[in-house]
């Protein structure tokens, strides 16, 4: 049994998310049955973690097992042939059969863009979330800070979620903008991630940025475990899986 | 009669090009509908150029003549609001009752995107011509100095366009790349572009690039004015009418 660990880019716009489902168009879909078509045989490909509707990825990493003569390199090009323009495989590596891409991820990095001006793009619109209120980073920053460490993100999480705990431990979380331009990128890596929790991090730090809260009430908010504290979810489309490291 | 000034941004991917036809989605109808849903008015919105289909503008420039009590403010907003997300005006301004936003325009600058590297993007795939083969960037700036200046650009035109003259000024043409990245930017301005003329001349450009032809070549093509010796058009999505001088 081979077991491929494949980098993969794509663009989330016309996806309902990664994982596959009775109908609709699926990351996970497309590269199984690309798989299929090169293997003849149905395989799972499991990736470091789901991505909702609408979410792209750099870097998102995945893996599959399979009896095969195949090699990597054939996969590569076969993958790639055979995907649609919005999936690119970046590479296509041996594994350890033991090697998991969800349980062995010991590190994710996202980042979220935001483009703030008064006028949204055409351009590009499908890669930003356009905010019009000017957006005060330097409050942001500070309380971004707050994220950084081992925390219970409970705050964070969607209600609901199904999970066994929410303690994560972020490594690295910052506010970077031009100096300029109206563009500002969140960037954020830990050891996991709760469900829609960058895009709630980013949504209560939108809301620090228009001065409605505090950085400190920001952090208030992480310590209150309490979802309803925090603000509304940001969209989709201005989140991007960076990479994932192992 | 009033004279209004726009300044238009769009994705041309989902456009079949800039002017109203029949059938599909254009531009220009777009822009008319709008007007008519603000004035109850059937008024024409004249650019400065037509852009075929696929090809995107980040500062198109048209013009609309009519009587209305609606200010330029009233436009700007209301245009906005009601047009779809892949156009965006950028400014609307008042214009002399005899400006023309084809007949006056100056000079135009055009950029194409071309990314050169052995792997597709799956992000921002609809913005750059994705070209494999390592392209040798020195012959390309090399041959594009041969644009600059008053010439009979006929090698560069589509066969059977109609036109009175071929003659045509550039003032600047040149290749930008990244220092290290997989980006290469052609930006060309004149005093006015035929049909297809900056997707053939890249198109020739990339002939260069890729050591088929040589920079000394590429001047015997330009002077040949004979469309059959330049190199196969390049494909409409990595070229954008970036701005129109007055």
């Amino acid at each position: 049994m081979k077991n491929f660990k494949l980098i993969i880019e794509y663009d989330g716009t016309d996806f309902n998310g990664w994982q596959i489902q009775k109908s609709g168009r699926t990351i996970q879909g497309a590269l199984e049955a690309a798989v299929f078509q090169m293997t003849r045989q149905n395989i799972r490909v499991t990736a470091s973690g789901r991505t909702d509707a609408g979410v792209h990825a750099l870097g998102q990493t995945a893996h599959f097992r399979c009896k095969t003569r195949l090699t990597t390199d054939d996969f590569f090009s076969g993958l790639n042939s055979l995907l649609p323009a919005d999936i690119v495989i970046h590479s296509c590596q041996p594994a350890d059969e033991s090697f998991h891409a969800r349980y062995d991820a010991r590190e994710k990095t996202y980042c979220y863009y935001i483009l703030n001006r008064d006028l949204p793009a055409a351009i590009g619109r499908q890669y930003a979330w356009h905010i019009k209120n000017r957006l005060y980073v330097g409050a942001m920053q500070q309380a971004a800070e707050a994220l950084v460490g081992t925390h219970d993100f409970s705050a964070f999480e969607n209600t609901g979620s199904p999970r066994s705990d929410s303690i994560r431990t972020v490594s690295a979380a910052r506010i970077m903008s031009d100096e300029h331009g109206p563009h500002l990128t969140f960037e954020i890596t830990a050891n996991g991630f709760l469900r829609y929790m960058v895009r709630n991090i980013v949504g209560t730090l939108v809301a620090v940025g228009r001065c409605k809260i505090t950085p400190a009430d920001f952090a208030t908010i992480r310590d209150s475990l309490d979802r309803s504290q925090a603000a509304a979810t940001a969209p989709p489309h201005g989140l991007f899986l960076v990479s994932v490291t192992y």
